[in-house]
């Protein structure tokens, strides 16, 4: 025990108030550890319920400062964590994940040559410096293109469909590479989920099936439905290396393409990373025997992981994106009583159209029965009528 | 909604800071309800986790007055609440459980009276106010008999095993009546939990087994594994009647004898009652699909309660009484090390000798592996090298 430490108890201090920091203090009081946020808003997501929580940005360091006090470690549950807050605070406690491997979820253009230096199967990719970059790619494999700014983009933002040499100008014009992807004629989107601690124990979840809306998680289906086993173990054994190579420490989340490959065959390719909890894992809480949340706290405190074993054969999880009422805890009471079985969680959070608001996850034996319980559920949530 | 409050999200007052209060808040989270609580140390289980949680007695209504300032209702962690208490917030905003319920909850002598008025089984019973009162019902039923302070105890505490008239002298020269009861000859004890609306909805958890060590809850197991259905039918008709009779709002859990009757069959007989979340449903954390604290946060909100049952055939609870170590948290690593499966639970409490510092829960198919795995990471946990 550090004699400058008053109580033995574990102390994870996060860097981001929104509602990953929410979920894991649902963990952290489980586990007796003491959760600090340096949040965005005191009366945020997480503000409203972790008590050490002060406002600042990632780079204020004084206000994180008061957060890292005594603290076992350092963690985010973003990717917007700049360089100079690691140098302010390497010295003073561990940082999970690390600086070298956090890059590659900030950058995604580090990201795809380290990936493809990996041989991890990738869609077709280039740095696109020019409008005659983005040509030459766009002509070798076909318009449209997708293009992407390397930092900064999350739930669709960052990224667009581009048609000739001139659909990113106006990303080109404010400097910087981008990253132009071949489109790739997916069959189903997965995630990998897994958990590796700083000594190098990782545990993975059953691969999960995702599908968008707008560019924003809507479902998520655990395990995969449509997924051989062989894949799900591919699927997998990608997440591994990637961790193991990259030497990430906490949450993984590896979002991946289900495609036809040459010869026909469905094989996968890397879509996204994120070194955190993921909202492909949210069914986790409440479909697993240890939740995302649980296992990152217990993998960026080198604590040893828990059984991602699913409690129930199936878990389907559906995001609240915007509701019809004034407040989404408006519509609990429809919810619950539509659907008993329903796991219903909100996020504090006020209502902005397309928000992500909560998500309601159904755990079952019956994929069928999970997927209609949790869009009814969902549907009384929102204040949607029918649905569409 | 109510024009003064700012947001239309649920806010619950809670009074007391003990480990119920800190899990209630796990539930609370994850719904996106506001939970205060008067506690008693700022830096206590609940305070840790609560951001709105003043410190204070019960009867000190200017800081009640904080946390039930636009608070949709008001309720308890535990029954020393006094009268003084409901008078002051009565006109402001709705209390559950009832005054007229918790009554019964708070003391034994009243809850005896009325359960027998009910013709619910009750072991033989009398009101003591004298010495020659305790004569006479030993003489009847048998020495030794047990002894109750109507008031104030919990686990174990206020109950003894009195040989003689003059066993309970020194309670009796304090003041105000006892509660003597015969002893019971059991062969188990089993609780039954459920919850209730003030608009009357009523759900049942499968009926539990309970096992005490020096009169404090140790073990419970989920079904109770020694219990005919019809049995475990009983419990819950004998639970579901009291709630209704004495119209209990939240959760209350029924603490039972399993005792042979006059004709050699087993029967259950009424223990004990609490009318908030209890020791023996900790187990519905991790093993039901709806837990007792976030149920009692749907009844006492008058939300419609979630589905009870379990979420794998067999849950076992074991309580942390004590720890050989610093501070209960320095057992989490080797609790995680021996049994991954394991669902470790810490309520921030400091060690004393055989306090209620957490509990462990391991769901299954099997009764016997996940009461094994449940004791090998509780003594890991606890810091025991082997079982004694």
């Amino acid at each position: 025990m550090d004699a400058a430490k008053p109580s033995p108890r574990p102390v994870v201090a996060v860097i981001g108030g929104g509602q990953l920091a929410r979920m894991m203090q649902e963990s952290a009081i489980a586990l007796g550890i003491e959760l600090r946020a340096l949040v965005e808003a005191t009366n945020g997501s997480a503000g409203q319920v972790i008590v050490n929580a002060p406002a600042g940005a990632p780079t204020d360091i004084n206000t994180l400062a008061q957060i890292i006090a005594e603290a076992d470690v350092l963690t985010f549950e973003h990717e917007h964590i700049p360089g100079e807050t690691f140098d302010a605070c390497a010295e003073q406690l561990p940082i999970h994940p690390h600086r070298d491997a956090l890059l590659y979820a900030q950058d995604k253009l580090a990201m795809r040559a380290r990936l493809t230096e990996l041989d991890i199967p990738c869609p077709a990719w280039a740095r696109i410096d020019t409008p005659e970059d983005l040509h030459a790619f766009g002509e070798t494999h076909g318009w449209p293109i997708i293009v992407k700014t390397p930092r900064g983009g999350y739930d669709g933002r960052g990224v667009r469909l581009v048609n000739d040499a001139t659909g990113a100008n106006d990303w080109l014009a404010v400097g910087g590479p981008l990253l132009a992807e071949a489109r790739v004629p997916f069959t189903g989107e997965v995630a990998a989920l897994l958990a590796r601690r700083p000594s190098g124990e990782v545990r993975s979840w059953p691969v999960a099936q995702t599908e968008q809306k707008d560019g924003v998680c809507a479902v998520v289906t655990a395990p995969a439905p449509n997924l051989t086993e062989e894949l799900a173990q591919q699927a997998q054994d990608i997440a591994a290396t990637i961790a193991r190579k990259l030497d990430v420490t906490g949450v993984l989340a590896v979002e991946m393409f289900v495609a036809p490959g040459e010869d026909g065959q469905p094989r996968l390719l890397v879509n996204e990373l994120a070194m955190r909890p993921h909202n492909s894992g949210h069914w986790t809480i409440d479909g697993a025997v240890t939740s995302q949340f649980e296992q990152h706290l217990r993998a960026v405190l080198d604590l040893p992981l828990g059984d991602t074993a699913m409690r129930t054969p199936v878990a389907v999880m559906v995001n609240l994106l915007g509701s019809a009422h004034e407040d989404p805890s408006c519509g609990l009471a429809a919810a619950m009583q539509a659907a008993p079985a329903a796991k219903i969680h909100l996020y504090g959070k006020e209502v902005r159209p397309g928000r992500k608001l909560g998500h309601v996850t159904v755990c079952s034996d019956s994929l069928e029965w999970s997927r209609t319980t949790a869009h009814s559920a969902l549907d009384a949530l929102a204040g949607v009528q029918e649905r569409p």
